[in-house]
This record gives structure tokens, C-alpha cells and sequence, in this order.
């Protein structure tokens, strides 16, 4: 009929599950015990990413060392980089890798300095010095793909360093957004930020007004009305960073409910779209 | 002439340095600084495994935490293995490899569970019970050999995990021991035991009596006259333990002086052989 048809091959990618742990499960056992349960039971390649940060304010109450925040960041001196690095890389990171490995996970603790996975630079002083605090720069996506390849799971503390020696304190959300977000050519990544509540709530005072999905124009409007309770807008922000860098789907969601939505793909949570 | 000729050919094994690091250098920034920089001239197969003792009982003084030793050996408590996991895991680990990384070794921070590379059984309580301290049972040689065939710097903390989620205090001589034994398969393994001394004294007020070697014969007499000092005994057994399981040599030796013995062929230290 004088139009040519064409075969066009595109190769499937694999999936690739990135699942953000944060919040209050990190720190209550029992909760973390039954979170990680649930993620030894998806059965793809995935990845955890966790902080601490609860943790770490605990410690340092008890060691007398003050900790500045600033919009939720912490101010990051020498004192506090050792209790985010023997906190988020050790006790946090190992509890759950030998949990993982007795639900049959081949787990692996990384910060971004071993491998050499991610460097991140030093954040300039402007006008807030928020010392030892890093924001990602590289992420080693063949060196990962490698690891997933061997059928391991990468569980990363939000440590990275500057390549120079230096460890830097780095934040879990964005951590997760930018790894995804490099993995993201070889594989079709699909992003989740666990927390304790539902999802991204319409009325921060009831725990059912969950909004099933927002998008840049929908976002937009809200930010303008003042409707995003302020410590989700850094959250939702690096949701969309990823969604921007190819990730293909990325919620924020109850740990409670991951399972389901990646096994059932029930509607639980909130989508983050274009 | 009637006599046949055999080819043989005896497959060259390629040469695995494995380095215990241990005593006041990891306290110490500068010296660890100057071990590491020898340590990533090592331009072969290697592997590092570090305690932290004297860091841990720092911090378990700082929480008000009292450790009990017994012969050197760290009863280890529900709070002690939480300081052990944070200090060896955590600040020593990262440290480590964010050096490590900076002076272009893709170094891998690793505890028993990660990889699920060593499992241990809880030391059963006979008289004394140590709490969660594990001796070694299983190790992965097939991962270990995975990682190091990819040009990975595998750096093992004191810990090891029993499998079934529980983490456990691990004696990093005894990890040193084990590790280079199960590796000794595959490679021609060289084991090297550093710390502040120059080797095995034979006077222990005389920095400069050290003994160039030890074989079983000449330290059986030596126990029999209580001429070896109690705090070395259990790090001469198992640098004993590695020679009658296939490591090829053995060294006690001063941290400084490793790269001229590896690189030089210089005599320095004690070696322990059969």
C-alpha cells in the first residue's frame, strides 16, 4: 500500500525498586522489623535509602553536643559528622543489612565514599554555613548496576563524601531522588518516600486527606495558596527532580503500604507527575 | 630412554595481602592518615580488617556505659553492641574508606552481614558469658573473591552477624585469621598483624628485642617458660591458626613498617611459621 512498515525493538528495561525510609519507623523496632519484612519480599532489583536523623538528635542529647537546625537541616559541624557517621553508617545501616540477610537478602551497607558511588560537593556557605553537609554530585550508576547485577541489595546511609577524603552529611530525600535519578537510563525506576503518614495530606490535621496524585500545575497552585505543609515541600521538591530526570514513577507513601502498591499496584499514596 | 617426561603445570595463584589493623594507630588521625597511604600503595589483591577497642571504650566512658574486659576480651551487652556497631561500622569504617577513596582505592566498608560475607556462632557461655560475641563460622569466599576480582578494597570491621538478624562483637585478629584462611584456596595469602610494636618482643620493656621469627617448636618453649607476654598470646594463636590453614606467611609487625616489608622484601617484624 506503498507505506513501509517498521519493526521498531524497544529493549525492555528491568525494574528498578528505590525505596526512601524515613520518619519514625527507623527508630521504633518493631515498625523497622515489619518495613523490612515487607522489602525483603520484593522480589526485583531495588534499593533502600535511609537517614536517621531522630537517632542521631538522641544521641547527641546524650553525648551534650547541640544541634542546630535550620529549616529542618541540620548544621553540621566536626562533633555531629561523627555522630551522623557512627549513627546513619553503622548502627542504622548494619541493623538492617543483618535483618535483610535473614530475609534472605544479600545486603550491602554503603555511604557514597565506599566504591567511590557518590561524590558530593561541599555546600557553599550562602549565606547559611551548614557545615560538613554535602549535595550530590556523581552517582557511579555502572558500579551500581553492577551490584544489582551480582543480585544485591544496596542499602545507602545519606553519608557521601567530596572524594578528597572528606565525609559529608547528605540528605536521604535527595539522595534517593538523585540515585534514581541515575540509574534511570538503565532501568525503569520506580521511586517510593516511606514515611508514617498516608501520603501527601490536603489537610495536615487529618491523616485521611490523602491527595492521590500531584502534578507540576496542580503543586504549583498550591504552593501559591500556601496549602504545602512547609516540611513536605524539600520532599515533594526532589519527587519531581526525579520524575524530571526520568524516573519513571515516583510516590510518597505510609511503609506500611509499599508492598501493596508494588505488588497489587493498589492506588495507595501519593503519585508525584509531570 | 624410556623415561617419560611430565609436564606439570601448576597454576600460579595471584598474591592476596590481608592487613589487620589494630593497637593506638586507628586513634590516632595522622598515623591512620600515613598507614593509609602506604596501605593504598599496595598494588594487588588486598583486603584491610580493623578493630577500634579504644575508641569504643571512649565513647561507652562519654555515655557513662562501664565495660567489663576479661583478659582483654569486651563483654558485650545489648548498649556495648550498639557502641561497637556505631564506633567499628559507623566512624572508624567510613573513615576509612573515604581515605581510602581519596588515594584512588575503591574501597568497600564491610561488617559480616554485608553480603551476608561472615556469619558467626554466639559464644556459648562457658563459664564466662560475653554477651553478643560471635566466633566466626562461615565466610563467602566466592563473594569476598567476586569483589577483589573487580579491583574492590574490601575493609572488614570487628563484626560478624549469626544470621538470623543479630549482630555480633567479633575479635579482629580472629577475623583476620579466619578470612585469610578461607581465602588461601584461591590465593597465596599474606597476613600481616600490625600495630604500635616493631613485632613479637622477647623482652616486652626492650622496644628493640623483637624476635625475627617464632615457629611452634620455639613458642611452646617460650609459653612453657612464661617467657611470652599474656597480651600477645591470643594474637600469636591466631596468627598460628592462619599458617596451619594454608596463608602462606604470617607477620607481626609495626604498622609503618608493612610497605617496606611488602615492597622491599625488608625483614622486619616477627614471622610466624610452622
Amino acid at each position: 500500500m506503498g507505506i513501509k512498515k517498521h519493526l521498531v525493538i524497544i529493549p525492555m528495561k528491568k525494574k528498578l525498586h528505590l525505596v526512601k525510609l524515613g520518619g519514625n519507623i527507623i527508630e521504633n523496632p518493631e515498625e523497622l522489623e515489619e518495613f523490612l519484612i515487607d522489602f525483603s519480599k520484593i522480589d526485583a532489583p531495588k534499593i533502600l535509602i535511609h537517614g536517621g536523623g531522630k537517632l542521631a538528635t538522641k544521641l547527641a542529647e546524650r553525648l551534650g553536643i547541640k544541634q542546630n537546625m535550620i529549616d529542618g537541616r541540620r548544621i553540621t559541624d566536626a562533633e555531629t559528622l561523627e555522630i551522623i557517621t557512627m549513627v546513619y553508617g553503622g548502627l542504622i545501616s548494619k541493623k538492617i543489612v543483618a535483618s535483610l540477610a535473614a530475609h534472605n537478602n544479600q545486603a550491602l551497607g554503603l555511604s557514597g565514599a565506599d566504591l567511590n558511588c557518590m561524590t558530593a560537593v561541599r555546600r557553599p556557605v550562602n549565606p547559611i554555613d551548614y557545615g560538613y553537609v554535602g549535595d550530590p554530585q556523581k552517582v557511579d550508576s555502572k558500579v551500581l548496576g553492577d551490584l544489582l547485577n551480582s543480585g544485591f541489595v544496596p542499602v545507602f546511609s545519606a553519608l557521601s563524601h567530596d572524594g578528597k577524603g572528606q565525609l559529608l552529611n547528605t540528605n536521604a530525600d535527595t539522595m534517593a531522588s538523585v540515585i534514581a535519578s541515575a540509574l534511570s537510563d538503565g532501568y525503569d525506576c520506580f521511586l517510593y518516600y516511606c514515611f508514617e503518614k498516608k501520603g501527601v495530606l490536603k489537610d495536615i490535621k487529618d491523616d485521611n486527606s490523602v491527595l492521590s496524585e500531584i502534578n507540576l500545575a496542580t503543586y504549583q497552585k498550591m504552593r501559591s495558596e500556601n496549602q504545602v505543609y512547609a516540611g513536605m515541600i524539600p520532599k515533594i521538591d526532589t519527587a519531581f527532580e526525579a520524575v524530571k530526570n526520568g524516573v519513571k514513577e515516583v510516590f510518597i507513601l505510609k511503609a506500611e503500604d509499599l508492598l501493596s502498591v508494588i505488588k497489587s499496584n493498589v492506588k495507595n499514596g501519593t503519585k508525584i507527575s509531570l
